[in-house]
């Protein structure tokens, strides 16, 4: 932690030398009428009010809390689980807790991609290899890379790919794209982030505890019994339809007929697709990597994707969205245009080194090592598979997705979840954590050291034997 | 630009071996039946469909424009300044055009701040030093520095301090925050950015052309004639009033007297100021650099800030929004804690690699850095300031932030910008570009290299003697 100002300020020898702002590196020489002298009470940068008591404060603003933010029932799924992970690592202090929970990677960054975005650091301390502001739709080198490397002969062009920092940070700009007047469905259990931005946008009625829904949301039930692709003759028309496959948590993934439909029941209906492929690279069978290789797609749908779980940039934070220039508004505008104006007002492009290391994913080395990567998570699905399905439970999933989903009949998926933790001291996700249609399900994450992986399935074996 | 995926796929030597992602590394040894093997017209990722023709697209959705969006009367300012730059090289493509236009920043990245995003970004490729999702609101090692380093003795705790991925980004954030429903003031002329998300959150009516205003959003006139500060006897209760001090663009700071005037307003109307001192680091004088300097200001107002304009972070991406826990909507509730599930929900944390650039820049080496990199800023915006007045023109701003506010009686902004672009080729910013009340001004930026503002000097010198 660094020295505190008041510290700092009190030293003789920082207030008057290198770490003060009040001269500026040399600055003071030749522009000292300028040049501010903090009295003993000024802090590093900021100088003190009057020394306030903190105590319990008792002034409110007259600014009514968004009443949309008050409809959320609960905290956002993620930080909910590492909650209860702290609780019982506090109450099991020498507990190995492994973590099958949130689905985060695990695994270094291949070096090629690493490499790239220490060298592209180290430029930006050069003259000629700085650059301040860059594109809002992101590096023009980058999206051609993956308009090109990604989507094949699929036809989308660089225009029409726009990076950003994750495909969560695009889910909520999207939201902002199409406003609060829209009304969406996802797939039900679904990434609880299409909800809850749509719940904090103003799309969507109160929680209703007794359905376990939010109003005006409708729900597309995926369970075994649909092969957990929704009945569409059941679906009313939306505007907007959020659909992932691979499917988080389901890991269920859409076959090419079943998009077929899909893109045929939004065409009817004159209804946006946002399809989220953050997953595709986990597809081992010949399902589609991308909801544009169905013909007339493109009318229809746009594509949001992550470099998360191909090169381990959770941290990084790098993805895109792909919107054809065919996609319209019904009055006829590309609905590409408005959200770059969403881009350039709301946001300011990708973390240039970011950027930098997602370039180098598309080189020959950085596809062979991203390619490594997911094939490394995929054998770590496989033995979680294998483990369940051993102890015959229904296991559904992983075959072309990072996550398996273990259905535990009849039982709540809180209560599977605390009885997992607590006696193998492995973190899931619970299944109704993803919507009424996960009750009774877990969601194991493929994200983990081999080791680790190993580890929990003894242990669950040993559980549930 | 990468080889097409056609190339690829129809390559045996690429189809069959290190860059198709259908054998992934090694994988494809253990787990052959799961390798899918593509056909020669699959791409590299994706699979084509049948070769559409893409004319002119007939078919549109039924999905209506967000109406917000469509209030939007103009091209967000800067990409703007940047499409008529352009205009300007193609049509002189021998012209050496300075832009002092977009306030981005030109000098290299001091080294020990791009070494520690080096150092973090090999580290990401190492068991040891790998690390997935960060927390949502930050490094707390960051969050810690910010607070003792940059805060001092404030009394900011880390927990109150949010880490972004910039002030722009974060403002969109904040709107989200407050919602539709609340009526925001901004002073004018202002940073487009709060005016322009403020219209897509929906918060404002329909742009007025003769006024040259949106309904529904108080704007605080701030001219020579108040000395930049509006008069609040006239201003009317807001819930929101956007305050950016050192302003831009007019380059005015708001003296310790006046934000007591101001604090003391919000509070005795309830109202949450969002105080932007994105440039606070340029002042010199013994004006605030925080709004947490003036007593009570905690109970009335957050901050935002960002290291774009001090360390050279304009691509890398990285700030913040400090609010304090004193700070209660109408209903008691802390507002950071509603601010906290935005961020969860619809952000996961700046980049890992631009947050350990970040802690470097509250290294004492990395203050003095700062502290040469906006000295140098400075020396520029004086060389600026004394040409406009040695041109006799009325000058202000310039002393305390990077910005120079030049008038030109009676002209038009946009006249101006074009005379200036036309004749010297030098890119500035039409003052009308930021409200109403900025029209017969021009900003003119202090970011750029020493000899190319020394010689849109001389040209400006030849225009205007």
């Amino acid at each position: 932690m660094a020295p505190s100002a008041l510290q700092l300020s009190t030293s003789p020898h920082f207030s008057s030398s290198h770490s003060s702002f009040f001269d500026i590196g040399g600055f003071t020489i030749t522009r000292q009428s300028k040049v501010f002298l903090p009295s003993r009470r000024a802090s590093l940068i900021c100088r003190s009010s009057s020394t306030e008591k903190t105590g319990t404060p008792t002034y409110t603003t007259k600014v009514p809390r968004n009443a949309n933010i008050a409809k959320l029932n609960a905290g956002y799924l993620f930080p909910e689980i590492n909650r209860r992970k702290s609780v019982h690592m506090s109450k099991y202090p020498d507990a190995q807790v492994i973590s099958l929970g949130v689905g985060d990677t695990t695994e270094p960054i291949p070096e090629v991609i690493s490499s790239a975005m220490a060298m592209r650091s180290h430029e930006l301390s050069t003259f000629e290899g700085y650059s301040g502001y860059g594109d809002g739709q992101g590096d023009k080198k980058l999206r051609a890379a993956i308009a090109s490397t990604y989507y094949g002969d699929l036809g989308l062009e660089e225009s029409d790919v726009f990076i950003s920092d994750g495909a969560k940070c695009d889910i909520s700009r999207l939201q902002l794209l199409f406003g609060a007047n829209v009304r969406i469905a996802v797939q039900d259990p679904t990434y609880p982030a299409y909800v809850d931005s749509g719940v904090i946008m103003g799309q969507t009625g109160t929680f209703q505890k007794d359905v376990e829904k939010y109003g005006n949301i409708e729900y597309m039930r995926c369970s075994p019994d649909n092969d957990f692709f929704p009945d569409l003759s059941t679906v009313p028309r939306t505007d907007i339809i959020f659909f992932c496959s691979p499917n988080n948590p389901t890991g269920s993934t859409a076959s090419r007929e079943q998009l077929t439909q899909l893109v045929k029941f939004a065409k009817e209906n004159g209804s946006i697709i946002i399809y989220d492929s953050a997953y595709a690279m986990y597809i081992s069978d010949d399902s589609p990597r991308s909801i544009f290789e169905i013909p007339g797609a493109k009318e229809v749908a746009l594509e949001i994707s992550s470099f998360s779980k191909y090169a381990g940039f959770t941290g990084v934070r790098l993805g895109w969205t792909a919107i054809p220039k065919e996609l319209l508004f019904s009055d006829g505008l590309p609905v590409a245009k408005d959200f770059n104006r969403i881009v350039s007002t709301c946001f300011n492009g990708a973390s240039n080194v970011a950027q930098a290391g997602g370039l180098a994913c598309f080189s020959a080395e950085g596809l062979k090592a991203m390619g490594d990567v997911v094939g490394f998570y995929k054998e770590n699905t496989d033995i979680i598979v294998d483990t369940f399905t051993s102890l015959g439970f229904d296991v559904y999933g992983g075959k072309n997705a990072p996550y398996v989903w273990v259905h535990f009949p009849g039982r709540s998926s809180w209560d599977v979840f605390a009885e997992i933790l607590e006696k193998a001291h492995v973190v899931t996700t619970p299944g109704s954590g993803f919507g009424p249609g996960g009750e009774g399900f877990v969601r194991v994450s493929g994200f983990g050291h081999r080791g680790n992986v190993l580890e929990a399935s003894k242990r669950l074996k040993q559980l549930f034997k």
